[in-house]
């Protein structure tokens, strides 16, 4: 493998193991597979679900949108509360794809309602308990009341309620092995107050689609009950924030960032490399004995990279260095000039900061960075 | 002023007056001016630097030195430990400019001596208390020994000393309000010992250029005893890490990114905003109150922004949405669709991650991202 500066590499095999897994559960619990592709957001690994039957997407911004429209998909879900101030790109995609908006105001209803020029289907955010965004699942009322507004503009199809579950990426204050209970119990408790406002709907003549998102909850669950659609996205790629909470073994991450060894210390036992910031991004997870870590460290190698080296890690991250502080045993087997792998510790924003991937036989695969320009 | 999605927003004046501020004072304590570039990213912004007699830079990256040579620039440090599997384009860059390198082993001497095609100046990364990368300041010896080295290898121009006092950033457990000093106090000790190393390799017959380098301290010291260039480079947009550090004021900040609100909750006084760890890094810094903050909220407006509204700041940050926490005086003035601008607790890092800025006047500038492709 030829590479002299931090580059992203993808494992295609764990990658479509990965696919197949969560494609393989929607099936068998017939929910529709509305993957979010914000976690890969290429065109080319986004022709590998199509292998699985994915037609319909979930992206993360009206850029994305068009990304992935130009790129052949025509059923496009944009999972944040819409931007007005994009309605002119909304109203070009509307018009040539099947397009979904979120909302979670009357107001942005009256608005859209106003300025389409072209049907556009309509989910209702709501927000079963990670307070980011969408309106309150108990809201019963509330929700009846701008589902039917909906229903009353003629451009706006009604399709149903949209629910990221982020707070199962923070499980607490369950202790470590007990997390994977903690995130079905998270999942278990949203869905039941989910149905019970679906059964509300439907009791005044509402008849919702229940979507439903986090790549922790759709990884650990059988529950799916009364679940119409998953929109999961990290499970393509995993990373260590996933691992930490138990939802994937290191195994199952598919991407590591091979960086140059540009330094040692032998008195602190620790390793600078060039690949910063700017290559995995700033995001930290705890690990297992309580460090504050921005990646772990693997070997390459011809198949790949290697299990993580035991007590070895990213310690801190600046602009374009990090420092991986190890153990003795390990410090001797680094030198400057060769190249480590990093398992990010959170791969959608590793991988946005990518213009591109390398896959392990050398292929180079594009992202959409930078699409469009100004 | 015209936008539809998140937008880095530039005030050029304020700008100017940081480059003017920094120029200023190299040239009234009599060191060299050697900007680093890594916070812009620019060749336009770059250019704005001739006018105050700028003509060597220093970069963090080969990449970043094959970006600015192209755009004319001859003479320039890649400050961080010679990635030695980008000899390749290393040896280009050599053979067309002044290129000066970082090296803290006779281990990459011998590589460099053995592998350099044409002269490269090389600096001896010294480690006056950061701990990130560099040869300990008290380990005189080590230091003449690589020092004698490099002067024995027939490619390699031995130049003096670098050093990055990254520590400023963190003059704890100083209380707020004596940042200011303890910044100084640090730098202060460290120049004391880099004097003594100085004043050890020149009754050795070594005589070293003593470049330093951040932006705290080069910006509130008026100690530069000894030292021979100076590199900072966040001071050329400053940002909130600095303000808290006592560094700058809000009306230094010269960037702030423009973000569409697309929902607001009542009952927790937030607003959402598009924008989120995409656009403005996850980096977070504690402000006067004690939150953990992503960016503070200033008002757009037709000269550029407002001062930050008061106990008012970006809580949490996802891959594209961000939750501002107001007040209850504040919160009735955001609405969906409208812009409001965010300060950046880290400009280098948010500028990182954006292709283009505009100026208040509308301009568009390019930055490097992407430069070259694979």
């Amino acid at each position: 493998m030829q590479f002299n500066r931090p580059t992203l590499l993808l494992d295609r095999a764990k990658c479509m193991s990965n696919i197949g897994f969560m494609a393989e559960k929607a099936s068998r619990h017939k929910v529709f597979f509305r993957p979010h592709f914000k976690t890969h957001q290429s065109a080319e690994i986004g022709q590998w679900f199509r292998d699985f039957g994915v037609s319909c997407i979930t992206v993360s911004s009206v850029t994305m949108a068009k990304y992935f429209a130009v790129h052949g998909w025509d059923d496009i879900t944009i999972a944040i509360p819409a931007n007005l101030a994009e309605m002119t790109d909304i109203n070009l995609l509307a018009g040539k794809i099947n397009l979904n908006l979120l909302v979670e105001s009357n107001e942005v209803v009256e608005f859209l309602a106003a300025n389409l020029h072209h049907q556009a289907g309509i989910f209702v955010k709501v927000d079963a308990g990670y307070h980011r965004t969408g309106i309150d699942v108990e809201q019963h009322d509330t929700i009846l009341g701008i589902s039917h507004l909906i229903s009353t503009k003629r451009l706006l199809n009604f399709k149903g309620l949209v629910v990221h579950n982020g707070h199962t990426y923070h499980p607490s204050p369950a202790a470590t092995g007990q997390q994977k209970e903690a995130i079905k119990t998270i999942h278990d408790q949203s869905l039941a107050r989910l149905n019970r406002l679906k059964s509300f709907l439907q009791a005044n003549g509402v008849e919702p689609l229940l979507s439903v998102g986090d790549t922790p909850a759709m990884t650990l669950t059988e529950n799916f009950e009364g679940i119409g659609e998953i929109r999961p996205g990290n499970f393509v790629f995993y990373d260590l924030m996933q691992q930490k909470l138990g939802v994937c073994g290191y195994d199952q991450i598919a991407v590591a960032m091979a960086c140059p060894v540009v330094a040692t210390h032998p008195g602190r036992l620790e390793v600078v490399i060039y690949g910063g910031a700017v290559h995995l991004s700033k995001e930290s997870v705890e690990d297992e004995n309580g460090n504050k870590i921005f990646g772990e460290v693997v070997w390459l190698n011809e198949k790949g990279w290697s299990a993580p080296l035991e007590q070895t890690f990213v310690r801190s991250l600046s602009q374009e260095h990090g420092i991986i502080k190890t153990t003795p045993e390990f410090f001797h087997q680094f030198r400057p000039g060769m190249f480590v792998g990093i398992l990010p510790v959170h791969s959608c924003l590793t991988n946005s900061l990518m213009p591109w991937i390398k896959t392990l036989n050398g292929q180079i695969i594009q992202t959409m960075n930078l699409f469009p320009g100004p």
